[in-house]
């Protein structure tokens, strides 16, 4: 026996979202079966909501519900700073350091395995801003993934002719780690990234 | 720096589902943002088709798109036998095993830490459909965690009077399992429901 069509339907659709499996399906549904109408309303209200008004910012290619979006329009940041990420929540994460400049989200990293290349990512529009605009120097702030990584040197190597300084985010030990649990690519990072003591 | 309104809404709301923490919420939204506007209105059509349609069967107390439900209503079902379960979820377990009998959703299990005393389940109707019905035998199928003992205790207190059959569901080491890492009350209960060989 199954659920009722309406139900198995509802599963089914859960299912398809990431992170959720058959059980968490299962547990959603009923959980918005048993909500409020309302709470149900509000779920559904703003899923609609998000869709309808979000879009891209056009200068920097993050989500935004204006064009160009606030950071981009915020004279107070420093233009000559450009923070190069993968993904909008790349940005938030940097945003969370309280960098001053302006960033620019390429939708992704290169991944030949999902199908993505550097035609696929807003590569273009990045180095016609650096050409345009007043950037001194480009802080690619890619995970330290293999995608990043490829990602970075592909950035380094086509920005680098245009004469701008083009710098990465440190690679280390994190803060509170413990050197023992250390892998030996990021403890090698360290000690090559190591700073004098002054 | 925040994400834009209708985004940190949208994150806010999918916070509310369970197991969905800030992360999940975050890559949920992501997800949904950058999914087709089609699979968007699946989801959310879904939703609110099955929070339409959904009810309960008046009899049993299952979640069903109909009263009597299809179980209720199945004339070739044996109605001597009454398997009594917590949740919807638990139904839908029990009848992957074949069990062909009716049942009766109880709308969850004794719980006064959650609120939920004995005036919160079903059990008035359960005990109405056995004074008036052809029931022979009850099947307390409760999970086997402090709530759902209680719940069957407390249930075979109060239908044994109505001079009906009373089992409940054994308890053991499960098929597949290693006994050295069977914990010591189910390793006892296992003993103790030992079965002889003929």
């Amino acid at each position: 026996m199954q659920y009722t069509p309406s139900l198995q339907k509802l599963i089914e659709e859960l299912k398809k979202l990431p992170g959720i499996g058959p059980k968490s399906a299962q547990r959603l549904a009923f959980h918005i079966l048993f909500s409020s109408k309302d709470t149900v309303q509000m779920l559904t209200g703003s899923i609609n909501e998000a869709k309808d008004k979000i879009g891209f910012c056009q200068q920097c290619f993050n989500i935004s519900e204006q064009t160009p979006c606030e950071i981009c329009s915020d004279e107070s940041r420093d233009a000559s700073l450009l923070c190069v990420v993968g993904e909008p929540k790349d940005l938030v994460a940097m945003a969370r350091t309280g960098f001053a400049g302006k960033y620019h989200v390429l939708g992704g990293v290169i991944s030949p395995l999902d199908g993505l290349g550097p035609d696929q990512l807003r590569i273009k529009e990045l180095m016609r801003r650096v050409t345009e605009g007043a950037v001194a120097e480009i802080i690619l702030a890619m995970n330290h993934t293999t995608e990043g990584e490829a990602t970075a040197f592909y950035l380094q190597r086509v920005l680098k002719p245009l004469g701008v300084k083009v710098s990465r985010l440190a690679c280390g030990l994190p803060i509170g780690s413990d050197m023992d649990y250390a892998d030996e690519v990021t403890l090698t990072r360290a000690f090559e990234g190591r700073k004098e003591v002054v």
